[in-house]
């Protein structure tokens, strides 16, 4: 029986620690599957199409957004980066899950472009004070930048709701937060609707 | 912040291995909850109600039944016995979570009565013939019983659609049956709709 992988979209707000969290995940299981980002950046030596990234043009990349063919992109320096929707399903296809770390607003369109091929989970402080204080430890930012930071974290922390699954990461405790996260990506394979071709197949 | 329960139906045809697995899980997570059973029969020299089993006349029984408040249950020697929804409303308040291994039918019915208070997770053998194997390796039933509980069996692996979860028990493995079932019971304390009463007080 062929089965298919899944893509788990991992978000959180600033302060929710989702970069370390991924890390710990990609540590604790390495079969985990990274995607190949599309760019419209130049090659540099040595770069191969298709191994550090897919190059596009700016036409092609834009084209790719029209159709729906990008899951989620951001821009940097003047440049597109983004995930193919068929890089994903490469991955999916051959019965591997890919993790997504994305920003917030991006979860919901790949929700949307994915259905359910797609899982997301978000990450969050054990509270509101926690995650005020993990902002400011940095302490690097002014006064300004922080308030802003918090409230974004505060608007992206009510999209939560529209996630599947809402994860707190306690401080410390990335390995627990990875480890509840294994647990999820293992019951959601094991839905009666990812499982629904196992049993027609169970009788032949 | 007060997080409830969660009832969990374990169910599967004859041959999947639902006792041995259910066995295994309280042997693994012992502060599993089991709830205390309603029954008509008379109480024995020093049974308590509410110990051992919650004491009912046959009318008693049958008037819960009639408003929706048995959860499921079976006639045996002339005496119901069931699982009260007030008994597994009790435990899921208190936080803990309920554990009842029940036959496939019943499944159905807790589901109606609970809706996302219950999750509903079916074990089912790796094949239809290794099932059949398990059936037979009993040796002490007649062809004609085999063939009645194999044709049983058959009806009830096409309601595991309508289960939430479907689980494959392979032989000599109830080990790590018992862990996905431990994963998916972790996976579903994480739902976003379990979890917005916490994002709700987040701010508070």
């Amino acid at each position: 029986m062929s089965k298919r992988g899944i893509v788990i979209v991992i978000s959180g707000p600033s302060g929710s620690g989702k970069g370390t969290v991924v890390k710990e995940l990609r540590a604790i299981c390495p079969t985990m599957q990274v995607s190949v980002s599309a760019t419209t950046r130049q090659p540099r030596e040595g770069e191969q199409n298709g191994v550090e990234y897919y190059f596009k043009t700016r036409e092609e990349f834009e084209g790719l957004i029209e159709r729906g063919e990008v899951l989620e992109y951001t821009q940097y320096n003047g440049n597109y980066y983004g995930t193919l929707k068929s890089e994903a399903e490469r991955i999916i296809s051959e019965g591997d899950d890919l993790i997504l770390e994305i920003e917030v607003d991006g979860g919901g369109q790949i929700k949307r472009l994915m259905g359910r091929e797609c899982v997301s989970i978000m990450l969050i402080a054990p509270s509101a004070a926690e995650q005020e204080s993990r902002l400011r430890g940095r302490g690097t930012e002014s006064e300004e930048v922080i308030q802003g930071r918090l409230a974004r974290a505060k608007e992206e922390i009510k999209e939560a709701v529209n996630y599947d699954y809402i994860v707190v990461n306690e401080s410390g405790k990335q390995t627990e937060c990875a480890e509840t996260i294994l647990a999820i990506i293992k019951a959601e394979h094991c839905s009666s609707v990812r499982m629904s071709s196992y049993i027609a197949e169970y009788f032949e």
